[in-house]
């Protein structure tokens, strides 16, 4: 076959693959999603960012976005996953730890006063996630979270907690990537917590993943080279964290971003500062019935002045209860 | 067109591109690279990992390649290239600090005696660094490197920095790029130092760029949220801190890691250790008629127990002047 021929061939093949093709992008790419200004505008974004004849044209090089976890991609009540992830390890762990049965927080915890046990705050929760998230190697932790992620399930749903993702966020990472976008997450939460199952729930991979960290040290242990986390925060990728994180590990703002709580506003506002088109969009739960409503006043996930900011900078924010036809995927247990 | 004619017209097609592609595999895709053991052992071990028949085929998405880059992806002598960079923004500066006239290590700078003022060794450094790195917005010191990068030439070649890059290791990265491996870049140089210009040089994204860093801080400065680079060191990539900042960053081991130097050592045992095929070169600078020679007591990139560790692990070394036809782009100027 001549070059020419091959030409042909192929130029005659993307014109019906481009008619296979626009037949798919006639079928909603967000089918979770009602119709409604939010859909509407995550549509109409990336529809002008990725059309060369928009005069909005941005490169895929350039096509960034970064969610947050909690209460973004999955849920977030009556606690942060991995709190209950950090309590189930402080039970497992104690038999070699006789000293907790009368040091708190772990004395209240294993008599199963969480109230009590969290009573001390911040330091209370650090002291809980230090005592069960260092020590280890690197490859330790991950077969830990692996065992729990895959078995654990949430007290009031009884759902594994990876069926407690977005069914409708799912769809907005596979709409986005469809389109060249590439999906970062940016939580607080702890970066070896969310790597090890991210890539396969989400599609994201590790080195798309931003959290916060432990510092760990490189060591030769028995002949080998292990990475071995410390009982040292490295890095808390929250609040003004969330855009230094950014910059750290992704060197461009990104085009878009997506969070529930004020401790995604630096993140919203990073990113809308930057020139040319930007997307902030902000999760609301408005849905107590088929999961949770919360903003101003909760001690999880608060959403005060970043609903304010919202307002003020016309970014999307989606009512949960209104704009999203289904919370879990289908498939989940 | 029929859903099956389609399918004819792509199987009809993907036929003929496979000649064409198999055409285009057996020209030589490293022509820099004299045949020789390191050339071998390159294209087998990528051939391997590449292959789903050789029973070493490892998935695209962990095809993870670090480059070390001073010395392994350019030059490093008569110092690295970034301390010209430093030095030039003292001398841009000095009119803004009359004290540095009297003061150390800049007294010394701007009198034209580098010696003098490098005789404090890594202190003397660090407060060059500190002066002339630290204290504006990220983006400002974008544009500063971008203006010094686009014009600064090497005192001994006259050649701009960046076309004193290697042609065999551009011809490497592509190579690499090729066979779907991700090529990242894993220095102790400083990782927004070299962001602005590593996409065009190496193609190489910001995104895929670890070095060593300065804390920044989140700002709201005349209503714009900034980025301040502060005088405070926040990671040093270099020795035992390459596995580190690879763990942080990527949150997966190496398959391949090239470096030139003891700084690199830990990032290739770190990358030596996985299970299964991996793959470990060392540059060795032997070619003093076209670039350095220099290893076990040069203090700008010492390879000395890097030599060793090589020789007992069998790890590949390339001997510049033996394996390499070609040193820089034969386009650079």
């Amino acid at each position: 076959m001549r070059p020419t021929s091959i030409l042909y061939s192929l130029l005659f093949l993307l014109t019906n693959l481009g008619a296979v093709n626009s037949h798919a992008q006639n079928a909603d790419p967000l089918p979770s999603w009602r119709a409604g200004p939010a859909k509407t505008a995550i549509i109409e974004f990336v529809t002008r960012v990725s059309s060369p004849a928009s005069g909005n044209f941005v490169p895929p090089r350039e096509r960034i976005a970064s969610f947050d976890n909690d209460g973004t991609l999955w849920s977030e009540q009556p606690m942060y996953f991995q709190l209950f992830f950090a309590i189930d390890r402080v039970k497992a762990l104690a038999p070699q730890h006789p000293e907790w049965s009368s040091q708190e927080p772990f004395a209240s915890l294993l008599k199963g006063d969480l109230k009590a046990a969290l009573a001390g705050g911040e330091h209370a929760i650090l002291e809980i996630v230090m005592a069960t998230h260092t020590g280890m190697t690197t490859d330790e932790f991950e077969d830990i979270v692996n065992a729990w992620i895959a078995t654990a399930t949430h007290p009031q749903t009884g759902r594994l907690f990876t069926d407690m993702v977005f069914q409708p966020m799912l769809e907005l990472l596979a709409y986005l990537r469809a389109n060249e976008f590439k999906t970062y997450i940016v939580s607080g939460g702890g970066i070896e917590f969310m790597r090890p199952w991210v890539e396969k729930v989400y599609g994201v991979p590790p080195e798309q993943v931003i959290g916060s960290s432990v510092k760990t040290s490189y060591e030769i242990a028995e002949g080998k080279p292990v990475l071995r986390r410390q009982a040292t925060i490295d890095f808390i990728n929250d609040k003004a964290g969330k855009p230094v994180g950014i910059q750290t590990r992704i060197g461009r703002r990104p085009l878009a971003a997506f969070g529930n709580s004020d401790g995604d506003l630096q993140m919203l506002e990073w990113t809308m500062s930057g020139a040319g088109p930007r997307f902030a969009l902000y999760i609301h739960h408005t849905d107590a019935e088929r999961e949770w409503a919360y903003d101003k006043s909760s001690s999880v996930g608060r959403l005060d002045k970043g609903l304010d900011a919202a307002r003020e900078g016309g970014w999307t924010v989606v009512d949960m209860a209104r704009d999203w036809s289904q919370i879990y995927p289908a498939s989940a247990r």
